[in-house]
């Protein structure tokens, strides 16, 4: 039993807030547990200059925390003047794997940058912001619809991510909270789109290593989780969803 | 009549959600109309070097916009290695502001951080953070208080803030929404205390000037306005509000 | 009476010495007592991006101090690889006030850079640069007009400067020496054009408030000073001056 | 059959140069295939401010391409006046992996600085990195063994590191040159101890994704081309592998 | 003849306006012709981290010029965020060449910070710079002797530096202006002692060679025109000189 | 006799290996003695802003080191986030000095960039530099002319560097290593070409002075040691050498 109550293999309460904010495309502010993340998505008429003439578009991320999302209050990265590198890990991984559900010739030579911004930690703030992030876009690329901007339905699989991790008892745990991160063995991000394949899998012993028996524990249990997540998607999304079945990337990759 | 439907002299409204966040020692989420500023208060066991050995505590503050609390996308300040100009301007009005209500001696040698993130702009964010920042930092100073790392009580009066513009036809206003304030010839921001003294008077011609008269005229607005946050901010606080009305500052001023 | 001996209504001595550097197409040095100041005006052919293809010129500043302009050495901006927030809010006024009297769609797509540079300070830094900004920007418009590069004079008011102040014993003091300045209860500078209206208004409590009634005895005295500065702006620029006068802003303000 | 004449679980020639320079308490130039490593450790007597007082050391390693290291030249980062978020993920991810092997209490509170800098660049310079640091790392704990400034032995196991991917056709490639890597559909890293237990595990799909199935075959395949980097470690480290085999690490993990 | 009228061995007319700002211990304004530099001194009461505990001074300088001491606006280092390298090579130029004529030792751990800030250019700055600097510094330490914060005067020799030049037809120039600086052939610079030694001798191809013969003749001249500036230095220095002329240096050298 | 056995006029080993990294198309590593630099010249098709439109190209040169290529490791400048002034020295005099025997207009317009890398250092990284960046441009051009890139050759002079000193006893000394070089009273580090013209003299008294004698001292026994780098740099060129020499700039300069 932990700490909170939960089976080892149960993830906390997840909550989607769809139209959390009134200005950006998509927004949606995701809950897992007391982690909360304001996921926005906006979509910029231009790619990067290394992408430029190449007919297809271009899918970036952004993470933040707020100075007090945390325990201690920690120093604002524009007073630093630059991004740390637990940072820039992240954005590359939250753009990274957005960019795997979605025909990027589609969307013509635009970007969509996706802003997770967390406003309270405790513990899988980047894999709710993966989450989060796949909503916000999915409302983003929606209202481009009907606008008319784009004429095609780019995204062809859901995206979902979880934590699982190893505690010193060798047990092995879903989504972990900030206070079972901390003391974990093995650390795993897990994530798989809706057709249950792969995108990325990070799994990193914290001063300590594991089997691939351990490994494998670790992949199963976090398949469950993002099933999870992955229906509580299709129910918020609606039509929206709807497309996203209906549609086959070029790629055909995942099945 | 206004866009909104409001007259020259009315005001947004005002919601004060305290305790919004779980991890900061005092927090609230301000709504001023579709303006909507997270503030934090944060207190820490030491001052920056300049005041060390002065027997007292010091407040400062930071102010960030998320990137899409605006109409437009705009850059974060953590991506250009820099805080601009602008936001040099209010962080450092913020803390002005509230240093001016409290007796810094009862601090001791102790930082008050306190963090205003916009999490969506509609005019008047500045303005909204300092009301909110005040209501933030009360309920850090309660929480130290009943911890017992403080033992006098250090806030003497309220603080909020208001904004009032003069339009192209010299109409005054109240409370500007970011429409407003981006057509308007006079932008003033004011800040007053709970027993109606002036902290801070910033009128700016925008490619404009204004007389005397107006200046006054606007004044009279700022007051009506922010009494009616400082009634707002009383209700919210309840007993700890009783604590500021039994609070004299050393300094006595504001009578 | 004051420590130099001045009244309390009554400023420091004055000077403007015109045409200070050689290269700059407009540049003069502003003694007011012992603050020293240079001010070039340089006029560059094109405008920042956000106000290219609008048919209007733009007005910006900067302003530094030599590190030894102080009692104390303060470290240069260039070491510290940034500019402070002090420095911002000054170069942000400076711009602002200064294109509050000109009509930027006379100046054509170009760009006034003043460069306000403190040899010697004594207090009322930001108020001495924005006089002498003034005169600068005007001599090199002057020599635009002589070279044809402009066609019509964009000036259509005078504008200056001045700081006022009032100290624990609640007495209101016109243009604040630096020692006078960091003692003051209250700091307050005004700008005004050569008509009598207002352009800015900041007034400051430091860790200290102020009624209107003392905020209306603050803006009388610098009524008085800045008519004094702009008399003197008057003598010295001659024949610009004149173009000044005749000079009809399409905004009509300040009327 | 690939195009450089290898099988598919084949990996390129490895080469461990030895004391490469004179300075460094401990340096290598490794050379697998095209890839040019030079790595070197220094110990520095103090550990950074977050690991003061708690009796132990900390590694942390540093990465780096020269600019003309790969076919395109790429600007330095010294010249940018930043480090890229490759570059980070890169050099926490070597520090990250070094630390699970060394036991580090038993370094005292001492920094191990590793430092990489690739020559030439022709893929795997990450994994490259990981197997040249742990020689080189353990070549300075040697040195100061010798010269008395440690009295036990801190590493407890070897370490290792290789690429896989999964072509377009999914076929599994072993330790991908440059040209591989840039058109592989998946591209894993994976960290291995000399006890055959995984460090470190990140799969990626580029565009791209991947079943369980697929990753256990990836998987398979790291395990050969790792076993194979540990021996050439232990013929090359001669005395000091022997060191190695005898520690046991106060976490008895890999076991 | 030259375009100013001069002759090739002849230097512009100098002046040394001594006591040229108020806050700094020493300072000058140095007037080449129409090259001005204001030169400050400071003493600082602690050294930098490299030189702690050694029993002895260090001199360090910074250089920096308006943005229009120049035919052309240059832009603020403070605004670029970094200080270019002519900047840097100039600063350690002109602390290196100081330091030469100072016996550390005397001046305690002390730090003289040097700022020379030019406020009209006109070719030759950095030699102007120097010049200046020596009177800065002599004026700071006359002071600090006057207060008895040094027991000895540390200064064993006179110190100033100027620009000769090869022009295209192979004519050796002296005290070279702007515009003959930008077509000369071959550039130097040359630091000499009030005894005659040379401190600093940095000859330059601009896109061209010189022989040995080309160099000895540059020399030459370079002595002629820094005898006529140390005899200047002397009479501005006046009594201060007198301990100059009186104070052997431990290093003897320059003899 | 010198610590290593060297007479006072003898230099260090010095060793071309050509072609030491396969994408550059230029490359080098030059060792003199123990200190050993790689350096890469790369050709890009296009000029810096401030050289377009002139029909002719630009070098330039940057210089780094790697942290353990010193006794003590040095922190990377990509962490500082900024080049020091003692890089940007050197990097300004490798372009410089380069510039100087190549016709530019023959390059169209096009820039080289060299890279000097110092893997290992023991006094005299700068001159090496200069000596082995010759070789790696002379064979990137070698490499632009096969592929027709270039149409004439550019380069009509060979060009190397080295250091000499004088040591306390006034013992003069050619090719100085670290340790020499750190005691050394004077410190010079001169450029010559081919032909035996100068194209840089930069003498240094480090805390310390110098006579017209000593100089000319100085220059003899540098002039003695770049012969010898000349007759290798020819030996190792071979081929390409033979274009050096009988190709002539436009300037005609060097005779």
């Amino acid at each position: 039993m932990r700490k909170d109550g939960r089976l080892a293999n149960e993830q906390r309460t997840v909550e989607l807030d769809l139209h959390f904010t009134k200005h950006a495309e998509g927004s949606v502010l995701i809950s897992v547990g007391d982690t909360k993340v304001i996921c926005t998505a906006t979509i910029e008429d231009r790619v990067p200059p290394f992408m430029r003439g190449k007919g297809k578009g271009w899918i970036t991320a952004e993470y933040a925390m707020l100075p007090r999302a945390t325990e201690q209050r920690n120093i604002r990265e524009s007073s630093k003047g630059k991004v740390t590198g637990r940072t820039m890990e992240i954005q590359r991984l939250i753009g990274r794997a957005l960019r795997t559900v979605v025909d990027l010739p589609k969307l013509g030579e635009r970007t969509v940058w996706v802003d997770c911004d967390v406003i309270q930690a405790d513990g899988g703030t980047r894999t709710a912001a993966i989450t989060g992030a796949f909503i916000a876009m999915c409302l983003a690329f929606e209202k481009a619809m009907q606008k008319e901007q784009m004429v095609e339905w780019p995204v062809f699989d859901y995206l979902a991510a979880i934590s699982v991790g190893m505690d010193s008892s060798k047990q092995v745990l879903l989504d972990l909270c900030y206070e079972e991160d901390a003391s974990a063995d093995v650390d795993m991000n897990v994530v798989m789109t809706g057709r249950g394949a792969l995108v990325e899998v990070q799994g990193t012993g914290e001063e300590a290593v594991f089997t691939r028996a351990e490994l494998s524990k670790m992949l199963d249990m976090a398949e469950i989780g993002i099933k999870e997540l992955v229906t509580l998607q299709q129910q918020k999304l609606g039509a929206t969803g709807v497309r996203i079945q209906d549609t086959k990337g070029d790629q055909q990759h995942g099945d």
